[in-house]
């Protein structure tokens, strides 16, 4: 809602106050928490079962193994596992909690894209554990995602940091994965233009990893939140990446790859966007930069080619209104000129003066046209005429 | 013809040996020297009269004044100049001749594309003043223009001469205009490659412009042809240089701007090129660059993102014949496997063995899938069975 080119937004997306909070029901918030931790995602059977019977009587069908093959092959090595109440205290000791689907936080608007294509990989999370004040449907309203390779150059990393800071400035929230290189660039970014951002882990959101990013994994709760769909203690495993991947890009208008190497995961994430019919950019790089090359791949492939915060905010804002501002150009004093007064202008010597005759024959063109243009070039200010002749006068010189 | 990757081109373009050369007669060479002295480029009506009159007839008619109130405004200012002889004679002092649409040499299929689009801008010359040894029709049956802006950066001067390597091995002829910075660079690129280049000049091919390529100049013809319309000793005016950029477009199956600020001649010629209906291309850079800006906004404008020679002989290339190969992928020994498969390698322990229940519950999968995932991996050489309990192996071990 804050316009292009704005400040810094004033106030973060409203935190709902404890109090006024719709409390979702205390056996959907159990079962949800079970659900979470025994099914791996994405698991798209359970996730389908889920949304038919409900999330207590498929946690309680589950949990008994009465359940249909499908389901129980995403959920009966770990069906067993009764830890609700242990992760809800660790999430608690994190300041962390179990936001559900039944909650009026839910971002249900930038997850209705999962319903765009029938995928089993590109599903919904069944519950997010988020840590943080802000809430999620409302940061979400207006996020882009800004994501790249770890191993970022400090070119990648400082656009990552600019980009981002330009998006919070126009009011949008950032979204990474608080990976080392671009993801933490972008949510630093965020974080130093005043902003919200938003970090989705691949592990549980009490783990702070990659343990670089300690301090900066505590610092984005106060202007946004940390969100996870494994539960608390979970370790980042290699597919849980790419798995992640699709919460990124689901819960952005578009994604921004910074810097990213072929086959990365950046590039996994750019396609669940494109998938999920977001918006995908790339930003250009050195064509000798290997952590380019797969921005460029992408940009071949039909992904927008970005440079500017504004040209994001016009690819994923609201039709029309946010138009990225031309930037600047600079103004020539024969702007507007047509090509006999090009010509003329061309043909006038600047340190000499000469009559129409020899500049008709210098231009190549007609006397009658060479006058025509000499009385509107001396109308701009670009052209002189003194005891017969005409001399050149130098844009400098020229009035406004 | 030569595929890409092909070693440099063993010969050049047969150059036609003076006594088998189709002579044209020299009433029609001597009235397109005139007709080139006398009307300014671009001179579409001048050049509409030729077409219809024929040359003799039409320089006859234009030197008598006797012509249409159009014809006149492009002739009348220069019609008494009479510096044919004199053209003629400084042509052949600097080893140049007069390329006329009636000789073989001339690129009737590159220029077919002026009459795509009806302009008074983009028409054909009426002649060409060549110096060098090669034929013109002969070097453009594949050539691919390069140009960019003379303020260029060492990066860009890098990657133009580079690319201009990199086409010249593929085959093509490096089109380009003699210009300080990046044209510079692509035509010392093509002939370091041991190749066809041609330079397209706004002044006469006379004149060593600018001063610092006077040697650069004089190698080109050795490799292929310095070209202009504009008669010997002619200056170079400013207006001429973006009358000149149509014919570096139109001889050239596509247009590469490898560096360019925004509104600069190398964006001119690209939008010459996308008018002449050739294909435009545009080299990225750092998003900082001012001189990459304008590549930027090329692309963003739907010019094609390159950055290898191999893009653009796919790009401008016969359809069909030379696909870009993409560069060779690092081959990960993870390739291929689904995401079950994917997840149980993810949880194998690299130091220790597990076995199926405790996979499976680290998985999330049932133990049936585990199984059957864990037996394709061992088959791949990615994990190992001993005592009953599966381990991880290393990639690094794994036989090919």
């Amino acid at each position: 809602m804050v316009a292009t080119g704005a400040a810094v937004p004033e106030a973060l997306p409203e935190a709902i106050p404890e109090e006024a909070r719709e409390v979702v029901p205390d056996d959907i918030v159990r079962a949800r928490a079970y659900l979470l931790r025994v099914a791996e995602p994405p698991a798209p059977h359970t996730g389908r079962f889920v949304a038919l019977a409900g999330p207590v009587e498929a946690a309680a069908a589950i949990r008994r193994g009465d359940v249909s093959r499908k389901v129980a092959g995403e959920t009966s090595a770990r069906r067993a596992a009764d830890r609700v109440s242990a992760d809800l205290a660790a999430a608690a000791e994190c300041g962390a909690r179990l936001l559900c689907p039944e909650d009026p936080e839910w971002p249900h608007w930038p997850f209705a894209c999962f319903g765009l294509t029938p995928s089993d990989e590109l599903v919904p999370p069944l519950a997010l554990w988020v840590r943080g004040r802000g809430s999620l449907a409302a940061l979400c309203e207006r996020a882009v995602a800004v994501v790249g390779a770890r191993a970022a150059t400090g070119y990648g990393t400082h656009t990552a940091a600019d980009l981002a800071g330009g998006l919070v400035v126009a009011g949008s929230t950032v979204v990474s994965g608080a990976a080392l290189g671009i993801d933490g660039a972008a949510h630093r970014g965020a974080l130093a233009a005043g902003g919200p951002t938003v970090a989705v882990l691949a592990c549980g959101v009490d783990r702070p990893y990659p343990s670089s990013h300690t301090a900066l994994l505590q610092r984005i709760p106060e202007r946004g939140l940390v969100v996870s769909e494994y539960p608390p203690g979970a370790v980042p495993a290699r597919h849980r990446f790419l798995v992640r991947n699709r919460l990124i890009a689901a819960l952005s208008a578009g994604t921004v790859v910074v810097e990213a190497a072929r086959r990365s995961g950046a590039q996994r994430t750019a396609a669940d966007a494109r998938a999920l019919g977001t918006v995908v950019m790339a930003v250009p790089g050195p064509v000798g930069s290997a952590v380019s090359a797969g921005c460029h791949e992408l940009i071949r492939q039909g992904a927008l080619l970005v440079t500017r915060a504004e040209e994001i905010t016009e690819a994923t804002g609201r039709l029309g209104i946010e138009l990225a501002r031309e930037p600047d150009r600079p103004a020539r004093p024969t702007d507007g000129l047509d090509p006999a007064q090009v010509r003329v202008h061309g043909a006038l010597p600047p340190r000499s003066a000469r009559d129409v005759r020899w500049l008709a024959e210098e231009a190549g063109l007609a006397q009658d046209t060479v006058r025509a243009a000499l009385l509107h070039l001396e109308e701009r200010g670009l052209a002189e005429y003194r005891d017969g002749r005409w001399q050149r006068r130098s844009a400098k010189e020229a009035p406004d």
